[in-house]
């Protein structure tokens, strides 16, 4: 297997006059700038597109680097490349950022032209449909009317999913991976921890934050907290037991004594270096906010109006997003005799899976994208 | 089935000066205060003592109430009375406090004597031990010296299992519910997030708070993502699904939305108006260093020691501490030979099942205490 090697993102920016672009909330909103990158070649019949979606923490840069120096390829390298399970030889692949994140489309950090200062929480409130109708937009500027797939794992499953319901003629296949057609009450309770962290984190100033600190601790509190749901509990026992670290003379009562302590605040430290707090508020209330069966009365009705075929895959120990979640998105599809394949793989890894069985993902993906 | 009726908390103070609390971190500390609440009569043979151990949010007032206005009975008081699951007809209850909280024994929110100031994070390192030693002084302060049975939840249920090892020759049963002889990594990870909540509130001051505000948003947050871990998934789902409030018109893009996030709120506010933060970050340290086979070699060469009759309960939806962990438990104790009931309790309530499942608890507990 090979590299994609160096790899560049691209931006553009759509929305930007009477174009504006209609939310869910009503609201018309823009400009929107999008960021992407992509993999392989399109082909002249311009029929081998597939649109591949990130997760909450994810971004644009799924795999490749930019210099021959950069150490750290994209997030989902082992998955995207010539005879990976996203195959560069045969398949386009696009990954385009989403709207509200922070990192390269527009979001609450990003300025609004209208005032000179970036949004914060004058930024709209957005749901998944946003997200999938900006990158719809990507598809638009590309020039590209089909997609051979839809992929993504976590949020970017959601994202997929959504997309099989508002483009229904575009998609030819969804892969749905570790995703939901709605979160679980545990779920947002989790997510409302986070956001509890964030805002009550005096460096958060009600979202106007930038320029300044900003809510560091709350964030990174709301990181660790989602960092232990997306891990099972085996895979915490195996990765760190009970291990205690090394005791250090200056070390105060509260510091960390435990491993996964140590970890989990790396996690959290590392995570708001990269990230925007108001944008983990946007993003996760809109995931918080999808729920297919309460807008199209059912997930039945819902999945009605699917035209394309799926490929749906959870993992045994996945207890953010549940395989039982899966399997219902697979009974409502089976309900309305759509074409669905489904497999559950068995893991220790939780919900984090989707980016470490990357060999069993990749022969189910390789497999299910030859026969669409 | 009556009622306890009106009861009395009873205090005392021990280790006041030669006789100081030898501690497992080798500090010999005093004076420590201990509060308790007995129920029912002690036997003229004093053979009839049951002590009650509480959890980490519980304290001494398990039942009854404090006057006829009084309308909050003790926390377990559907399962201690006449005719109840430790039934005060034929014994003789005693709740005690434990050392380090905030509900009447000696925590670092106690007066420290030799400074006439709190003792915030100059409180020693405490021990599970170390809260059964403190235990043991209120047998000795009320003059008992054999026990029917310890009994207790969680953090009560691990207090319990101790007295088994600390003083074999005390304790003729023990009843341990929904209790580990050692926490998983992931509890131990939830409770690292809640310390972190706390510690990084401004409000925290390195534990200087007493006489100010407190870091009442971190210990909110901190007893919000404990909240979850002791209800299921399922419990919460039953309990609030996805149903959202009904919005007002002040209504901000960050308040609560999900009956789950007010819920949640509410749980966060109404513990922060009764417990201490410090007493938080020490108690939870407490549970997560208590570890019964890494200080014997081996559970089952701790359980050699034990010489009472167990009853050892689990819930079957209990995933902070799991049917698993219990189970380890028998089989250690099965392994010594040593007499042991195990029931694993079908219930969705979670964790929290042992506050709930008050009538499958009341039967075995019945019906074990008979025959010890």
């Amino acid at each position: 297997m090979g590299e994609v090697g160096i790899v560049k993102a691209e931006s553009f920016v759509f929305a930007k006059k009477s174009d504006r672009l209609k939310l869910d909330s009503g609201e018309f909103f823009g400009p929107i700038k999008v960021t992407y990158e992509t993999y392989g070649k399109l082909s002249d019949k311009r029929d081998n597109a597939i649109l591949l979606l990130h997760a909450l923490s994810g971004d644009h840069h799924a795999a490749g680097i930019y210099s021959v120096q950069d150490r750290k390829p994209g997030w989902w390298d082992n998955f995207v490349g010539p005879g990976k399970g996203l195959d560069t030889n045969k398949y386009f692949i696009i990954c385009s950022n989403f709207l509200g994140g922070c990192m390269g489309s527009t979001g609450p950090s990003s300025i609004n032209p209208q005032t000179s200062k970036p949004y914060a929480m004058s930024f709209p409130n957005i749901t998944v449909s946003d997200m999938v109708r900006t990158e719809k937009a990507v598809l638009d500027h590309l020039g590209i009317s089909k997609l051979r797939a839809v992929i993504g794992g976590s949020l970017g499953g959601m994202q997929a999913l959504e997309w099989t319901l508002l483009y229904p003629e575009v998609v030819r296949s969804a892969i749905v991976i570790a995703a939901t057609s709605r979160m679980s009450t545990q779920a947002i309770a989790f997510d409302a921890v986070g956001r509890n962290a964030i805002t009550s984190d005096p460096g958060w100033n009600g979202g106007n934050y930038y320029g300044s600190k900003g809510p560091l601790r709350g964030l990174a509190i709301a990181r660790m907290v989602g960092h232990i749901t997306y891990l099972s509990s085996t895979s915490m026992r195996r990765k760190f037991g009970r291990v205690l670290l090394e005791r250090t003379t200056e070390q105060e009562f509260m510091d960390d004594e435990f491993e996964v302590e140590s970890y989990l605040s790396y996690q959290g430290q590392s995570f708001v270096e990269r990230f925007d707090a108001n944008s983990y508020l946007y993003i996760t209330k809109a995931m918080d906010h999808y729920d297919i069966s309460e807008r199209f009365g059912s997930l039945n009705e819902a999945m009605r109006r699917v035209r394309s075929k799926f490929l749906v895959v959870s993992f045994t120990s996945d207890w953010l997003f549940t395989p039982y979640q899966s399997m219902d998105i697979v009974k409502a599809l089976m309900n309305n005799d759509k074409e669905v394949s489904y497999c559950n793989i068995e893991t220790d890894y939780g919900h984090d899976a989707f980016l470490l069985e990357v060999d069993s993902l990749a022969q189910l993906v390789r497999g299910f994208l030859e026969h669409v």
